[in-house]
């Protein structure tokens, strides 16, 4: 019956993401209970996101609360970007946009942490 | 001029990643300086992603070392992978091709950390 398995069975897609290089920030906003906080801090995300230098995709999200003792769900928002090299990723760190994004945010922003990491794939 | 500085700009492509609720995960090894361990970790890995259940698109990383104080370079690798739905990233826990995973490294992780984060773009 494996023909009948396998046709029952739910696709599976996996592709990569593109661009060689992940930068993941995750933000702990100074009062995550202020929906001005954080329709400002939105605001200046999407602004930023809309014409991001040198990225190849994106992903801006809001923490999944979860009760899992290796989750940490004590952020605000997550943001993962990603490009075709780590020196793309070292100019958009000083790219104008970038700087823009960094001053409109910084009273909003109690701390990130960030994880760069590089394709394992190969 | 602006014609032609908008000719000579790098292109700006930044498509969102596919899938609307994404699933980081950083891992420390238990001996980073293991060849041994990093090559049993990889394969259990790769062998996970060639058939990743519910996974709309992922990256599998390694750290990139960092100096700057908001950048954790501390752990070993990265596993960052996208749902549809918090509904399938629920069910990718549970499946039988992730336990076998969870099992076949829990000697090589030392511990990990996870941001469960959904699209906060719309």
């Amino acid at each position: 019956m494996r023909a009948e398995e396998s046709t029952c069975a739910a696709p599976r897609i996996n592709p990569e993401m593109t661009g060689d290089s992940v930068h993941s920030v995750f933000i702990w906003l100074v009062d995550r209970e202020s929906k001005e906080g954080r329709a400002a801090f939105e605001w200046a995300m999407k602004k930023f996101i809309k014409d991001l230098p040198y990225a190849q995709s994106f992903h801006f999200g809001r923490v999944i609360a979860s009760e899992r003792e290796v989750v940490d769900s004590s952020y605000d928002y997550s943001f993962i970007v990603s490009f075709n090299s780590e020196e793309d990723m070292r100019r958009y760190e000083t790219d104008p946009a970038h700087k823009t994004f960094l001053t409109e945010t910084k009273e909003l922003i109690d701390h990130i942490v960030i994880y760069d990491s590089r394709d394992s794939m190969e």
